[in-house]
């Protein structure tokens, strides 16, 4: 619809058959709006010169014309000052996750959920670490984490951060504390952010990013550390098993529930309700096989990484480009829509294809889309109670309609963590290390990425990354929509080790791992650094020095860039593509790509291209690993 | 430099004549780059159809062609979400300054500042409003008041506010309610908000809305109720005196030194250390007369109303447009600057014209401008002797150094605030209400403004509407940037009743008033909205039905367009020019102008000349007088 057709829209085959349907059947799409806009792009606000904040603009920097905006903001400023614009939106949506699951794990140990304390030993060890009182009972103790991770979220910002405090690496604090970057909480320091931001308040590009840098500490550790935690000690802590991905995973014969988004809340409870034998019989009665709940982009990473398969779990379809395509399958009873990355035009898509959006958290709203559901922790049976309801609705109006379900499932291995990685190797981190010692792993690069088509193909170039980096012997640990490509793509296979060089191909036969190691989402960024900084610990380095960066080959949304600087802040070499909107600033990029490094360690590297990107980590881990006389 | 010569640029003769100084100085400034802006605006930026917040972007709708972003989301989406971002801004500058008076006022009760608890009686009616223990000794008693301010500004958005609760009527609460607009603390109202306007989440422009009313509550109570009310304790409640504005308020003979921005804490301490015997002493010993403080733009306004006029504390040069002019007369020798609007050329011509800017918030950085001091209640005395050492320091290089003051000054009235209303009124309001019922008030408005060229030369739309209500016997409570223009402009003088038409003019006579009201800042939303609870809680009536009406008539930046909304969710008619970046959906212009109305009473009014503005609030006036049986 509009668009040119495309050669080739997707790494995946059921991705490109789905998007032909739709195209046939003439709604719009994802990549048919994008064609169209590839047209018509604004130059200047590709760059980042741009500005209409206030009343005086829009403004627009022209080079001898108008170098400033109207307040006399020069092109360093405006540049800057979109990018912390962008990313104090991705610190709101990580401490507003984190606020929920502190919420819920509250709720919990007040007993008025369906939920319960699961992993206890978690709980004991991060209250030790947090200081708490580890003789109380667990339900009072799990309060007690609730109440530091509510007093962290919302800690004064010249307060330091107690969560960085008894986390982060010593070496570490002393740079960020001499750097003027040890932050407080998140929500204070996105505060300060926004109200910097604003018309006439900071203007050098400089101090705002020093802002940036400290805001993604604050999201880091005030809110994505105690995160992922918590979330383990509430739904388990993720060990390695089998399941299945792409969207073979729908059999039209079931009701068909997908939670969608980033939070396993919703998702957990409807996989533990549909599991009743009276839920199953309803939708029997309505003359389905039964329910079935399939994760759909993060959400579905949170529970594939927490939840073994089984009959009624039954693995994940894809990352959030595949949504317009999964729904138009018509085989989707419920898109049950939490926190975000639930496309706009999903209402569209489930009245043509017969299907129901549920949001349930109020930040969704969708034109077209009713909206009932917000979900509370100890509502969350009852919630859930009702979501199934409406997809068994929905199945008995679509189960006499015709259905297109691409025939593509792909087996996987899933559920890496800290834990499960220690697990794994007999209880110690050495032959890991050993392993990077002797070369046959060169380094480690954590995969955090969304996925976009900027770069051509939907997850074609996460894929050729992961592809290059495996082959040259870089073990990659995947996290966020990135890692469904990687799923999807075959990557995080047992076989996909013939596509590792010699040395990694030993390590996953040693050990029975792929070598893409799927982590989970991107909220697991912060323990993607907690890891680091243990293995720092263990060497007895500074984390900055050791071979290891982080790449997102196909970032999209604010989320991404505030995890990115997060990262650089931290000390690492953080690979970003497409190029954010910078390069009307030639002293910002210098700033993020360069003179970074000077100060955190860290820095961002560019660039598109699948073999360019491998190139320049494995330059950088050669450089690390020679300081480190390896 | 650079844009052609514009033929009149202010409605003031001071700025008129340095601002010729400034284009003979070849310098930049904010007449100049707005006219060479002029002429390369977007128009998709113009009429908020553009959006670059994720990597499939930049993208704007051009009907037929690309009539959604890549994501899908409708241009009535796409316009919302750009405007919530802005709205968010003011959100959190505002609440960022109520935290720093809270912990101001912390720090006071336990002894560690030099302020004081000035306004006993206002803070033991403020305790016995908030149901605190008013038994308390002062001190104990304040810092009952700071928590509580903490715990307001922290509380999580599922909690009703406590303020609301407190300060809002009945009726309006229970219209909130309905409406889900019942707000919690404005941090976690922010933070939702700003979740939702990330990409693919919230994509409709309804709820949104519904979003950015809920946080306009929160800001104007969770954070602006308290602040001023926070701030008179700490410094006083304003009292009608007369003062002195405009720019010959500077004399080169002394160290000047101009608290900017929009918080009375270092201006405060400013004044409090400058009249002590040894920091005149060390002035004269440099060769100057003595150390002056001047209060430029929010922050003269804030101790303007305050502080009473003196030898030291000598009154106001203008609002944030003459910031520019101000610093090329060549007097100054200390511009603080705090929180916000600050111009980025700051620094430029300071160095041009032998000034030192001095940011006292780490919110406020600019080019080539050094940053060594951060407010903190308890180092403020220290901090401001800095500040008098450093502008001494300044003025001993610059005092043999020309300058050139423009020869304006105007005597005006200020110091208006609820309490000092009432005082004048001889204790109670019905001598106000019997001069409405009677006619000789038509009612009542509320002009919060900044000030901004897009409608023509500096401040003169202001002035202009100001001049078109008064006329219309429509009683004018004047606050923001916009009242400097109506100060400097003559309207807040005795003898500006003889622009009143005649019923004002008999009231003005009969309680020594001038026709406009100088009310402060825009900070002061709060509590002219509470103005009006009282007003419609004496007659009994919900104040949306009451005679009142709000105007910006040059609205400038993001504290501005949350006050508006605030006001808009609190149910009154709020006039805003220029227009807001709405237009390029009819879908969201319609809401905001019109269905609104049947939400909460309010709307938002557009529309740039002054008779017509006036025209339009008078005809509300009129409705809700008729509606009232007046």
């Amino acid at each position: 619809m509009g668009g040119d057709k495309l050669e080739k829209v997707s790494a995946h085959k059921s991705v490109e058959e789905m998007h032909e349907k739709v195209e046939n059947d003439d709604m719009t799409n994802i990549h048919s709006r994008f064609e169209a806009m590839e047209k018509v792009r604004c130059p200047y606000c590709a760059k980042g010169v741009r500005c209409n904040i206030c009343s005086h603009g829009p403004c627009r920097i022209i080079p001898g014309k108008t170098d400033t905006g109207v307040c006399g903001i020069n092109k360093d400023g405006m540049v800057m000052r979109n990018i912390l614009r962008i990313n104090s939106m991705g610190t709101a949506a990580y401490t507003y996750h984190t606020n929920t699951a502190a919420k819920t794990l509250k709720a919990t140990a007040e007993g008025n959920t369906i939920f319960e304390i699961k992993d206890e030993e978690k709980l004991a060890n991060l209250a030790e670490r947090l200081d708490l009182d580890t003789s109380l009972e667990k339900n009072e103790l799990a309060l007690e984490l609730a109440d530091l991770m509510i007093e962290e979220i919302n800690r004064d910002s010249e307060e330091p951060s107690k969560v960085v405090e008894k986390f982060a690496p010593d070496l570490r604090k002393d740079n960020w504390e001499e750097l003027g970057i040890l932050p407080g909480g998140p929500l204070h320091e996105m505060m300060d952010v926004k109200s910097s931001v604003m018309t006439n308040v900071d203007s050098d590009y400089k101090s705002m990013a020093f802002k940036t840098l400290r805001m993604g500490l604050a999201t880091a550790y005030g809110s994505l550390t105690l995160l992922e935690e918590v979330q383990d000690i509430l739904f388990g802590t993720a060990a390695p098993h089998d399941t299945e991905v792409d969207m073979g995973t729908l059999d039209p014969d079931y009701v068909n529930i997908l939670p969608n988004g980033h939070e396993p809340f919703m998702g957990a409870a409807l996989i533990q309700v549909a599991k009743r034998d009276e839920v199953q019989e309803k939708a029997k009665e309505a003359g389905a096989k039964g329910v079935r709940i399939i994760g759909s982009i993060e959400t579905g990473q949170e529970l594939l990484q927490r939840f073994k398969s089984d009959e009624v779990f039954v693995g994940l379809t894809g990352n959030w480009i595949t949504e317009e395509y999964v729904l138009a399958t018509g085989a989707v009873d419920a898109f049950v829509a939490d926190m975000n990355c639930t496309v706009p035009t999903a209402g569209e898509f489930a009245e043509k294809y017969s299907s129901t959006i549920i949001p349930v958290t109020k930040l969704v709203n969708l034109p077209g889309v009713e909206h009932e559901i917000n979900y509370q922790p100890e509502k969350a049976e009852e919630q859930a109670l009702q979501i199934i309801d409406k997809a068994i609705e929905n199945y008995k109006n679509r189960k006499d309609n015709p259905t297109e379900i691409p025939n593509y499932s792909k087996k996987i291995r899933t559920g890496f963590s800290p834990e499960s990685l220690l697990d794994l190797l007999g209880g110690s981190l050495d032959p890991l290390l050993e392993n990077i010692k002797n070369g046959n792993i060169k380094g480690i690069v954590a995969l955090v990425s969304c996925t976009t088509l900027k770069n051509g193909p939907h997850n074609e170039n996460t894929i050729s990354v992961a592809e290059e980096l495996i082959d040259r012997d870089i073990l990659v640990l995947s996290a966020g929509c990135g890692n469904a490509g990687l799923q999807v793509g075959g990557l995080t296979t047992l076989e996909a080790k013939e596509k590792a060089g010699e040395g990694l191909k030993e390590v996953c036969e040693a050990l029975d791992i792929p070598p893409v190691l799927s982590f989970g989402t991107c909220t697991d960024t912060g323990r993607l650094l907690n890891l680091v900084s243990a293995v720092g610990d263990e060497l007895g380095v500074d984390p900055t020095k050791l071979p290891v960066a982080v790449t997102a080959p196909e970032y999209m949304e604010q989320k991404a860039t505030i995890a990115a600087i997060a990262a650089i802040a931290y000390g690492l070499y953080t690979h970003v593509s497409p190029t954010p909107p910078v390069t009307g600033s030639e002293k910002v990029v210098k700033l993020l790509t360069e003179e970074v490094e000077e100060l955190t360690g860290g820095k961002l590297a560019v660039g598109d291209d699948p073999a360019e990107i491998a190139n320049g980590i494995e330059k950088h881990i050669e450089t690390k690993r020679k300081e480190l006389g390896l």
